[in-house]
């Protein structure tokens, strides 16, 4: 039955969240709310001026800021990231409600599998031979666990999680519905008459607190491993190739595409719908724009954009640049006209 | 059991159609063909001339058309609009068989779940805590139904579709296998050292008469609601980010994805892959060329595409003017060359 | 319960690749390893110099290669296609280890489907109503196989794949994870007031031979049929619309979207994230570089890129000079100067 969040009062939280409490320390908040609400019970932050002056509404239990509100008398905490206070309080609230416990009775879990005691499997999942589930990890329903996958302490794998086979997840990561992990890579070999099947034989490997977006693909290796570094977040209908290794705290935007054996430094940031080709390599603190596709190596951190890929001002320039080639067709062929009119 | 459908006289579908019959009112017909059929108790439509002289095959049992075959002696129903005339003659014929009916013993319903009971929930499909079922809703196989979701009367959920967490469906909705409804956005705080997760805690609405495609996602608001109006289509393979507002009776068409926060107006269409960034903004009535890219705002109703976007027209003029640029580069060399020989 | 695989002595390898053994008839190998591995029981293959020299790692079983690695003195076996042999060899492993057998009580089995005894059904999966299901065929765990759908001998449907209705495939075919055919292609008539649903009738027919990437969508046709060649292979999140024609043996990499009744012609090679309109018609063995974009026809073989589409060398000139644009309307702009200034 859910149970429900008892809060905590102002005080409570000025100290947890490192930040000076500007009201009534006795009072008591327990729900995330937006900007503009006035629930008494509800917190909120601003992160920037617009937001403040949205967020201070008179009422509201208590604004997180990075400064106060000018002439509001509500209950302000001043923090240096009211962003990630309220992140880090909301997650209490929501770890405090579970989705599920025990194991499902509809759940069909192979005998060979190992679980811990404590880890939870939703209706209708179902966990192959050799599966390994250790503690606290939550499989949601219609959940398919393949054989000899291993699923670190801590793992939330939302409702129709797949993982097909091989798969190892660290600690703390969180699989969104539908994502299918494992896959058999693209591999194959014209022998003349037909495309041969190269079997996949590699794992998925992924580190320690990554999330993994909801109809995301991640292919198994050929012979080596897909690896995923630790704290890397990967939103959703990504694809990402056999054999590619991503590296740590990176941040893969939605329907993002990495071709096979291309590699990726740490915190690297692809924006929305970035392409990048079999065999790329991209250096350490890479950031690449929307839309932008990369082929080859890029070397250098920085910021990038565009396909072919440039620095992002001259990816800027050369985007903006594209609507007057029209008008330069026109403006030439008059050079052109007058430099024979001259001869 | 699957029971047979009666079908309609040629009578009884110029009456419904309001069309015009020439040919024989006593004629029966049952089954939706496509043109070029010569099924005697076959009806097809013709939208187009072309079509025209496909469909008006001797032996089908009825064309409907916007105007007489030359020349043809069979059965033809003239109708102003044959496509729409025949789709909705055609959704009868697949609703008199219906996919299935009644709760499969398999599935697995939590008790605080409220179910209407002409409700009809799949093999194996899952539905969770607090979540309401109203009068005539289909859910079908391995379909999962979690927490606090409310589906409103006369939706069809298809086989393994997926509702997170407090997703709301409007009435007579379709939602296809695979769609994801209610997942995580995609919201992050680098805190210097990780990526913190911001919890995300809105619902996702959506309208009356919405269609959600194959393995399409859309994801719950951070604090607000995802919105999709009434009426708007969608389809397969969409990414909606989280706190996206669309308007009533949109078109989506297949691989678009649309960033965060993005607003669309009412009966905008966006074709094949476009890619709307974050926090764009987007008139009534706008209509988006299929692979352009939006960022920003668009302010007035009209034909857009390219990327960076423009006019219809203009979009065109640049993708067309694009092949030229190196015979461009040439030429002005030249001018240069002839310009310095000058001097 | 899963038997270990006894493997081959490397005389019987050499016979059945036709290749040449260096070394010792004798040693016995079982496992497929990628190069660099020393394993004594492992095979891997070298299909360049590159990979040779990685390879022919003292202590490995034996290496299937081209040519001898220099000065190496472990065992060889000299081939034409090392890597199509390799595959060959690890498809057998992979075969004698299954993952699963029988048909698995979980299982939901409509009384009207066919079965054939050698089938195989996951844990969890729907079989609905009049399916016909060959010999061979293994479905895997929590795979939704719709009414009136044919799945031929040797199929192979890893966990979760859908089958939505009407779909048919060939022998030996392997629809991976998350895959859904047969869903609804998107067709709507706007009548005015809203858009009227055009019921899609038509099947999905996949030939012999065939691969269906992960959250890939196929939908039916509206009249006709959606029709996929023999051999043809199709990577993950890629959007097949209805009516579309694939011919023979053409590869279709990661998110490729192809628009309705689209129609590609045998041996067509598309690249990672090409977009295909709706009614394009590609002639036979045409390849389609990465991103680029097809409208209309494409009347002749031979490689493209681009979009709009050119010749491949074409193609890479024009996006090579896109980012010297800015600089060429500085360049116009001074020669319009000069030309005014003298005048």
């Amino acid at each position: 039955v859910a149970k429900e969040f008892p809060g905590w009062t102002l005080a409570e939280i000025a100290a947890q969240v490192n930040g000076v409490l500007h009201g009534d320390p006795g009072v008591r908040v327990s729900k995330p709310v937006p900007a503009g609400s006035a629930d008494p019970l509800g917190f909120t932050f601003a992160g920037n001026d617009e937001f403040l002056a949205k967020a201070a509404v008179q009422g509201i239990g208590v604004v997180l800021a990075k400064t106060l509100p000018p002439a509001y008398l509500g209950n302000v905490i001043v923090v240096e990231n009211p962003r990630s206070a309220f992140g880090a309080l909301a997650a209490q609230v929501e770890a405090a409600i579970p989705l599920q416990t025990g194991v499902h009775p509809s759940a069909v879990i192979d005998p060979t599998a190992t679980m811990h005691e404590t880890a939870s499997i939703g209706p209708n999942a179902v966990i192959g031979r050799n599966a390994i589930i250790e503690a606290n990890v939550i499989v949601g329903p219609l959940c398919s666990i393949g054989p000899d996958c291993h699923i670190g302490e801590g793992c939330k794998l939302r409702a129709r999680a797949t993982l097909v086979r091989n798969v190892v997840l660290g600690q703390n990561c969180i699989v969104h519905s539908g994502a299918v992990l494992g896959a058999d890579g693209f591999g194959f070999e014209w022998d003349g008459q037909r495309h041969v099947k190269i079997p996949q034989l590699g794992r998925v490997i992924i580190g320690d607190d990554c999330e993994i977006g909801a109809n995301t693909c991640i292919d198994r290796g050929a012979l080596e491993d897909t690896v995923i570094g630790k704290g890397t977040k990967i939103d959703n209908l990504c694809q990402i190739g056999h054999n590619v290794k991503i590296g740590e705290n990176c941040i893969i935007a939605g329907t993002v595409g990495i071709g096979g054996s291309a590699i990726l430094g740490n915190r690297v940031t692809a924006g929305a719908a970035v392409g990048i080709s079999d065999h790329a390599e991209i250096a350490d603190e890479v950031t690449l724009g929307g839309r932008s596709g990369v082929v080859g190596k890029v070397k250098e951190s920085g910021v990038y954009a565009g396909f072919p890929l440039q620095k992002y001002k001259d990816a800027l320039r050369t985007l903006s640049a594209m609507s007057q080639v029209p008008d330069l067709i026109r403006r030439v062929r008059k050079l052109e006209q007058k430099a024979a009119d001259e001869e």
